[in-house]
């Protein structure tokens, strides 16, 4: 008696499911129908003959848990990977990046650096991502091709940027943004994102964050990544950086605040208090020596923060499995107490915390039924993996992006056995080739 | 005509030697014969009808350079990995790691918890390690399978340990090692290990430090690890621990120091003035919430000091690249100064430095001729690792352990293309699963 039809069948030995139980079933079967989950159970309480399937994924000796969420990222800084590093963050700023951007950013190298990070991302475990940076539709058109989860936003910053030279056009930006972008496809949500306190006057912080609001969609900025940031704003505003934007009124749970590295406890307040979330990238903030976030003080406060990577050139590379390795030990050994983070919170922040982050928990973040399928499933069989007595620990301590075996997105398998199903890596990686070529060559004069 | 035999000709597109010049070549060319580096050049000038060689290795779109060095690692604490995390130190030590140890360390557990190791270590690009453990000769057989070169140190501690159950009885240990193991392998150097000053009596690291001086081997020993080791030593001898280690007597270049997470700079210019080695293992130190080591500042002292991952209970993985990574982010977060550590450096500590750590620099961590041909090949052809400006940069914040194609150990090749030449995979993880399953039963009751 077949009872119903599947788009995908998968076995495997162990599943996490992330869910708010955190359950864990070994030799897991879970159905997938319309981009969605149908049901997750034992092996052995599936009543096989019930249903027919597309396609079957049998794997045994793998893990199978939700996809990682990104919540912080620059996609087409790949082609910025490894550029200029060992750098004090103004100069890498100042004298590499933004010259760089002034000179390189244009919509084929956001098409093309972006769709080298999906790459990147998908071959790691990653199946949704907050990207922020210019030529929104260059960056929209690549998830699509690449048939990613994202959150898109569009930069500002109070200077002329490769995509808006004219500051007071900002306004054309968020139209642009709001009239092409937000129904583009369902996997994809357009979002604003102002580059910092100390690059945007209060009155765009204050326009980009009215029309979000207006919008309902997430408003995300920088917030305090260095000291000298601190120094600044309260140089400038007479308070530091977290006051300053709760008295801009910009805060609320539809904010998300990236670095956060010197907020001290009156501002880890605010953000609790208004329901701000939070992006915590630590290589980034090791990398560019900016500081460390204080990350176990604000979950004690029940603040939501979810991981990211960065971008490429501040990192360099968008493995999230290798960024909760960081954020796990980094907090350990500033507190000089190895119980402040555990593997377990770990894996939460870079699954549904980091959905919760970005307003998405309704749909992703936890294979639950009736959640979209976005799962991926790991190969446990290999020597670094083994034995295994908690596989929380082993995600966190000892997975690295290239564990990943297969990915899925809304149902559809965009990774099989390592191997790419709707993006043609090799001309990808040509085209991205092309542009550091003239990067380089630029840099030379 | 031809000139002479090679055993093996490898092309690729960009070489790192590591030599002290540190030179890069593009498109490269290195002939093996007996084990050593016969010549590396570049391809254009490389008198191909010169050479006959039996293998061929043309690996275009690869990296080639020396194979890494680990300086610290307990390998067969593989059997233990993950399987208690995120405790205060004393307790892991005390109630999970030193009691399963007791009950679970036998010949046939460190041999294949070993070689499980080893097939990591391989798989990840390290081509030399120094091992601390126990049941030495178990050791020892398993890294004359896998062809791995090694210094294998025999561990001390005053309580009883596995392999030495009366303390008393600890010279007998050193004598069976010096008379099996010295002349075991032309790639396996014997090595004595103290536990630390805090779990060896002055009497034990005295005599222990003797007995290596006598056969002119390395003598190894964790140092200043945690706050509460220095205080311990404090109250026990009235001084900080490098000030006992030299009082005693045991300093000189011939000893190797482990993690010095704690040293001031009275211990540093000790280390520095009797040219004591370092090992610096970071991702240990973060996860156990021992400390940061004041790495830079020993640099600045001229201190030679090589990377460790320590065993896999305590980091837990055995990738070199990924300690890198690490080692590379820690320094610059601690001085809030991202130009105290470059890739440049990092890179030649886990490959020149590393060597020279070991008293092992004229044969590796270089590729230069006369060296033994230790090196690897890394696939540039990724993702994650386009586009390239700078290689020690990608080497460093990039590249992971699963980047590395093929590994080549005294000119054997030990794996082509990511498949191991000598170690049964499958058969090894088979046999440490089944040792797990034990240990995790003991510990349910
Ligand atoms: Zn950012
Ligand atoms: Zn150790």
């Amino acid at each position: 008696m077949i009872e119903t039809d599947l788009d995908l069948l998968i076995y495997g030995s162990l599943l996490l499911t992330m869910s708010k139980e955190e359950t864990v079933i070994e030799n897991p079967v879970l159905g997938i129908r319309d981009g969605k989950i149908v049901f997750v159970m034992k092996d052995e309480a599936f009543p096989e003959d019930a249903y027919r399937a597309k396609k079957i994924l049998n794997r045994r000796n793998t893990l199978i848990m939700p996809g990682l969420v990104n919540t912080h990222t620059h996609l087409a800084m790949t082609c910025f990977r490894g550029m200029a590093d060992d750098l004090p963050l103004m100069t890498w700023l100042n004298e590499h990046i933004f010259p760089a951007e002034a000179q390189h950013v244009n919509p084929e190298m956001v098409y093309a650096g972006s769709l080298l990070a999906m790459a990147e991302m998908i071959l790691s475990g990653t199946t949704t991502f907050s990207d922020g940076y210019f030529f929104v539709d260059s960056v929209t058109r690549a998830a699509k091709e690449a048939g990613m989860r994202a959150v898109i936003s569009q930069g500002f910053i109070d200077f002329p940027t490769p995509d808006t030279p004219d500051t007071s056009r900002q306004m054309d930006a968020v139209r642009r943004l709001l009239s092409e972008q937000k129904f583009a496809s369902p996997l994809i949500q357009p979002a604003l994102f102002c580059h910092s306190p100390y690059t945007c006057s209060p009155e765009t912080l204050v326009r980009i964050k009215e029309a979000a609001r207006e919008a309902d969609i997430l408003y995300i900025l920088h917030l305090s990544e260095t000291r000298e940031e601190v120094s600044l704003i309260q140089d400038r505003y007479g308070k530091r950086p977290a006051l300053h934007l709760r008295d801009l009124d910009v805060l609320d749970s539809k904010t998300l605040v990236v670095h956060c590295a010197w907020l001290d406890e009156e501002e880890q307040d605010i953000l609790a208090k208004w329901n701000v979330r939070v992006s915590h990238a630590p290589q980034s903030n090791m990398k560019l020596a900016a500081g460390i976030a204080p990350i176990p003080a604000m979950q004690a406060r029940g603040i939501t923060i979810g991981l990211g990577t960065d971008g490429s050139a501040s990192n360099n590379d968008l493995d999230l499995f290798l960024e909760m390795d960081t954020a796990a030990k980094i907090h350990k050994v500033a507190a000089l107490d190895p119980t402040v983070m555990n593997a377990r919170q770990v894996v939460r922040m870079a699954t549904l915390d980091g959905a919760r982050a970005l307003g998405m928990e309704d749909r992703v973040g936890s294979i639950e039924v009736g959640k979209a399928a976005d799962l991926i499933i790991l190969d446990l069989n290999q020597p670094h993996l083994t034995p295994m007595y908690n596989p929380y620990s082993h995600l966190v301590y000892a997975v690295s992006g290239a564990d990943v075996l297969t990915s899925i997105i809304n149902g559809k398998v965009v990774m099989e056995d390592r191997k790419l199903c709707h993006l043609d890596l090799e001309a990808i990686m040509k085209e991205v080739n092309k542009i550091a070529k003239r990067i380089r060559n630029s840099r030379l004069k």
